[in-house]
């Protein structure tokens, strides 16, 4: 820490000066904080403190001392500004392709950030109590990069940032946690990071309630978001921010840059509401930053009043100049998603003063910054010994606490998992899926999740715990209300905060497509939520077409990196939780029937896990009559089907096919085992879309399903209306005998 | 009309009296304005006007003669309330499925529109110029089933009423506007109904800002919404509403049923934010009815208030009870979604005073509603008139009008589209595309359309014409911000206000994730919006994988009633737009490219309108070697295989498979001329999943595609990485030989 303490005088102080309150007016606009004339506050004396150590001062610095320290450290801080700034326009320029515009408006508030306020080892980027930050507007992503780089992370190293969105390089066209260590969640697409980073910070606040010790917190860390007008705009932003107001997320810091411009234009075109107005509706603390280009202790101020409101999160509106610094270019949509190019790049360079060539940074800049490294060796040693006392006092605490921040899976846990027998009572599907999720919460301290308000039809409350709301932080069934979308995002955020939190939700899987946005980055990003959706075909009823997912299994299915599973009973059930539960890397999704189920002979969790595999089988040398093969709810009518088909005297294998990404990933001879080549005579039978049947059934076999939409009528109505039945199966079977 | 006006003492009075409106303070709740005790307001002796002729007074009637009239009036108002709630639990009861609550407790707002507000004509549900309701709450359905039937309307008969939620019945589980004349949007999905009727109101505002003359008004209606928490809680609903206060839709008028009960329970679990203040940062009038349970003069003096503000669209917030009239199950979410049950029926029916049957209609109500029949059919014919004088006087806006509201496209307007030849520079089809759009905006009237702040990368703008805004709604160049979902859902409001309009919207093709939800409802509701979707794969190159689509071709092929078209070049562009223009009753997505493709030899308009053709082949006899087929970009690819295939000596057919859904509706003659069964050698090549290729290309055939997620670097790198090549295509060709 020797090395760190003697920084301490330099840019990294936030002065403590009384922010006028103007809370107190019932006036909607003066219920913001306005923040932007403070420029002879330096010499009201007041005592500072250091802003590393967040709410717990340890260090007073007398002000006159600041006034000399603050006049060389404003030169630097410009200085490590327009680096951030120039490296940004560099590997953009070098590149030809990029979104310099971001991090020229954004570089103050970046800087402040990374060099002043958070708390992070960049030699570990993956220490478990660090501050995170997510840029919702990912398209900025030079800003985090060139932050990165001068912070000491090595995934951004010099060579990184001259292969700025090449193949193969670690700087992406947009952030992405799973290529570049030090970013942690995947943006780009807007509205995703801030959803995000509410689900960060309501890891944070639980676990926090969960395992912090009046002696001993062990959790504490803020989250931090830059977010733009694209993000603002997104409906999902709203749905998740409303629900950070509910739940009094008060370490989440959102910076908004508010620049005015967006692809097609001036903001006036299209976004003309009052954000801060809305803001306040959804329950937050609102501050206004007039001067985000170079109002340095605006900034400074605004993150002192925000962390001082602890039962709301803050959004600081920072309002910007796109391209801040770019004398032809700057305050127009040409600066967002383009190269300067060579001539306004020099333009540039001489009208912020910025002598060096491309990609350089300056030695005093440098130097400045390197303390970060040691400081954050400091932070996580100092937190390591905390957690070691921890350990010794709070034995179960610290072990739940381990798994969850390590991932490592407790000793035994899938023996939680029910098993039934053909004996065991009929059942829904959505009812087992309950009866799993209430046997792993008791083993997985990590397991939290709920429902978009439809909990009591997807059955996903946890029946030992409480809501998780404000004032009960620690409960571990979350009540998500009717937003999809912002579920789905939250849940990667709480993924990806600590790998053993396994983050489930819920809907009716038709409603996959209020989320598929989240979906798909859940799979890109490597986000193993558990996605619970019941009511996963005609067999929901009487709501109808809109309520009745068709093309949903396939559309799932042709999706990267994602697992679809659907289980036809309890054992399949259990087996879909155990691979959820064990792809820490991809998320799954597991439709599950509004209907009662029976209890199959043959289905085990083994067989889930193989994706596709035999139920039942009366032929011999792998050469059946013909192979049935269903899924789901199905499975029982391809199962009813092979048995009549079997008093007729033909050998018949029925095959459960549950998971079609599982079965791909099997050995050949496995795959040859279950569908022998040589038997071309196939059926299968699925409440939903044939697409992409062909390639399991082959050119000789057939497709049973739905490739029209839905109907509202009782579901037993609605199987036989539109043929899935057992004589279709059997008739089907016939015809290619 | 002399039938109707016997009947004007009734209850169809408004009261003109003087709203406060506290507006002027700047106080956030005191901008509201709040309605809730008017009792003494009848004796003032203000002057009251009709209510049916809106804010067009013909009739006063002296106060005193009112307090009488009224007296009569409030109790059948209650007994047509009542009866209102009663076929609806009735409805429910019988179904033994569905959801009571919203229309028990919505019965008051929803009699006062249908009996007193609105303008429509039952026998004609299709009137151009009628007053627009849409139930965005869509569960509560038998609410507008119920007004629907007292109101004349041939779909909603006693026996409709009886079969709700059955097979084949025009009563389905959640409004459809294909099942049921009537009903204008299909809603269910939360969220998409207030959208929908931004889109309604977009439309009316649009089209009477082009066609209203300042002697005669032909376009001038209403459009209302009944949405509940569930829809406030969607995103898409803030997106939706954000534009609605943008464009100041001030003939928007949307009910809030804010009854505090979601599904899982009091929204105090999940919605706390405030609905009132949100929505005035959104740029809305804002009301609160207190009781909305009884409190007629109450809702019909806020309706009145909204119709006086022009410049704004209005959320009347309605306090209602849930179930209102069931003595143990009001307020509470199990009357939200389940039949009440025989006997809280009846006690329901003991407290509100109830001796009837079951589905019984008083005669009293009857007869009050009879008059809507005449008096529709009046309405209609004074407009049916008043546009015969615009005619006269405004031929080519009546025929221009004419071609809107009945969607008869104008003689020739198909030779509008472009075409190419192979010397024609090349270009992405994302241009080319614009070029169509430009064309087509000069002989259809009816085609407006943008993207959501991508205008200028997915190219939408139309060159003759202005921004849609507030103050120029005469024009067709819609800017909706980054919001994806809302775009999608407004829509299929333009789409279903007149069969005449031509709603495009555009976005990247990546991001229909965000839509989804939208686009299938436009694919259930035979909207037939079209979809400009750019950036069609990873040949958009450094912006990386969040934005690269792969698996969404599939996902949409899997859709019902969709059209999914990936022109290769302008003259399959061109023919994707014939095909989106002639497919009134169903969606197309056009997948579009961001990088230059050359105009290829054998493409045509024709051949895209069979969704698979040949573009060259040297075989004869229907036997090539082998059949090379390519979709959008990588037909260039397929086409370049083929020609050094046969230079090698090897007879080739080179297919373009722009559309998989039009292909299959061939005959199975053509199909074989294309794809003859004995030509098991193919090859596919398409940048995405092979997901669904299966069935093209047989057991045998070979699909090149992408079953990953895509990479960040320049695009011909990543084609190169990713196998999607020449080489490729011919290496699998020869192994097929």
């Amino acid at each position: 820490m020797a090395s760190a303490s003697s920084t301490f005088s330099l840019s990294q102080i936030l002065l403590p000066r009384s922010i006028p309150n103007q809370n107190t007016s019932t006036s909607s606009s003066a219920r913001i904080s306005f923040i932007s004339s403070l420029k002879n506050s330096h010499s009201t004396g007041t005592a500072i403190t250091t802003k590393r150590l967040g709410s717990r001062p340890t260090i007073t610095v007398k002000a006159t001392a600041v006034d000399t320290i603050e006049k060389a450290d404003t030169s630097l801080v410009e200085k490590s500004v327009n680096t951030i700034r120039f490296l940004a326009i560099d590997a953009v320029e070098k590149a030809n392709s990029g979104h310099p515009g971001l991090p020229m408006g954004c570089a103050p508030m970046g800087h402040i950030l990374y060099d002043e306020v958070m708390r992070y080892n960049p030699k570990n980027p993956y220490w478990f109590n660090r501050d995170r930050f997510v840029l919702s507007a990912g398209h900025g992503c030079m800003l985090q990069y060139a932050l990165l780089h001068l912070a000491g992370y090595d995934s951004v190293k010099d060579e990184d940032l001259k292969s700025f969105r090449q193949w193969g390089s670690r700087t992406p066209g947009h952030p992405e946690n799973f290529e570049t260590p030090g970013i942690e969640v995947t943006t780009g697409p807007l509205g995703q990071g801030i959803a995000n980073a509410v689900g960060l910070a309501l890891a944070e606040k639980h676990l926090a309630a969960r395992y912090n010790k009046p002696d001993i917190e062990i959790v504490d860390h803020y989250t931090y978001v830059i977010l733009g007008d694209g993000c603002q705009m997104e409906g999902i932003s709203n749905e998740a921010c409303s629900l950070a107001g509910h739940w009094g997320l008060g370490k989440l810091i959102a910076f908004y840059d508010d620049n005015h411009i967006s692809i097609d234009g001036d903001t006036n075109i299209a976004f003309t509401e009052s954000v801060d107005t809305r803001f306040e509706g959804l329950g937050w603390h609102v501050i206004w930053v007039k001067n985000g280009n170079t109002g340095y202790d605006e900034i400074r101020a605004a993150i002192k009043e925000a962390k001082a409101v602890k039962d709301k999160p803050t959004l600081i509106k920072v309002t910007t100049t796109i391209g801040y610094g770019s004398p032809n270019k700057a305050n127009s949509y040409s600066v967002h998603g383009s190269a300067l190019g060579a001539k306004e790049v020099d333009a540039t360079r001489r009208n912020l003063g910025w002598p060096y060539e491309p990609f350089h940074v300056p030695e005093e800049v440098k130097s400045h910054w390197s303390r970060h490294v040691p400081e954050g060796a400091a932070l996580e040693a100092e937190w390591n010994t905390k957690f070691a006392e921890y350990k010794k006092k709070y034995k179960e605490e610290a072990a739940e606490l381990n798994s969850i921040s390590t991932g490592e899976l407790p000793a035994g846990w899938e023996k939680a998992l029910p098993t039934y027998t053909p004996e065991s009572a009929a059942d829904a599907t959505r009812n087992l899926s309950q009866q799993c999720l209430n046997a792993l919460a008791n083993v997985l301290p990590g397991l939290i999740g709920g429902s978009a308000d439809l909990a009591s039809s997807n059955m996903t409350l946890l029946k030992s715990f409480g809501d998780f709301q404000k004032d009960t932080p620690e409960e571990r069934n979350v009540r998500f209300g009717v937003r999809e979308h912002g579920m789905g995002a939250i849940c990667n955020g709480i993924a990806l905060h600590s790998p053993g939190l396994f983050p489930y939700c819920a809907t009716f899987f038709v409603f996959t497509d209020y989320m598929r946005a989240a979906i798909r980055i859940s799979a890109l990003c490597e986000a193993g939520v558990i996605y619970v959706m019941t009511h996963d075909s005609i067999g929901l009823g009487e709501d109808g077409p809109t309520h009745q997912p068709i093309e949903h299994l396939a559309s799932f299915r042709a999706m990267p990196n994602i697992l679809m599973l659907r289980p036809a009973d309890g054992n399949e059930t259990a087996g879909a939780y155990k691979v959820a539960i064990l792809n820490r890397k991809r998320p799954s999704i597991l439709a599950l029937s509004r209907q009662k189920l029976p209890q199959l002979p043959g289905t085990s969790i083994e067989g889930v896990e193989k994706g596709g595999y035999t139920i039942s089988d009366n032929s011999s040398g792998n050469k059946p009559d013909v192979i049935l093969i269903g899924t789901g709810s199905e499975l029982e009518i391809a199962a009813k089907a092979g048995d009549e088909l079997r008093k007729e005297g033909k050998t018949v294998r029925v095959v459960s096919f549950v998971s079609w990404e599982l079965f791909d990933e099997q050995s050949d001879a496995y795959k040859e085992s279950i569908l022998p080549a040589a038997v071309t005579a196939r059926v299968s039978i699925e409440a939903g879309s044939t697409f992409g049947w062909g390639k399991i059934i082959g050119s000789e076999g057939k497709a049973i399903g739905i490739d029209q939409f839905g109907a509202s009528a009782p579901a037993g109505r609605i199987y036989k209306e539109f043929g899935i039945t057992v004589e279709a199966v059997i008739e089907a079977a016939k015809a290619l005998f």
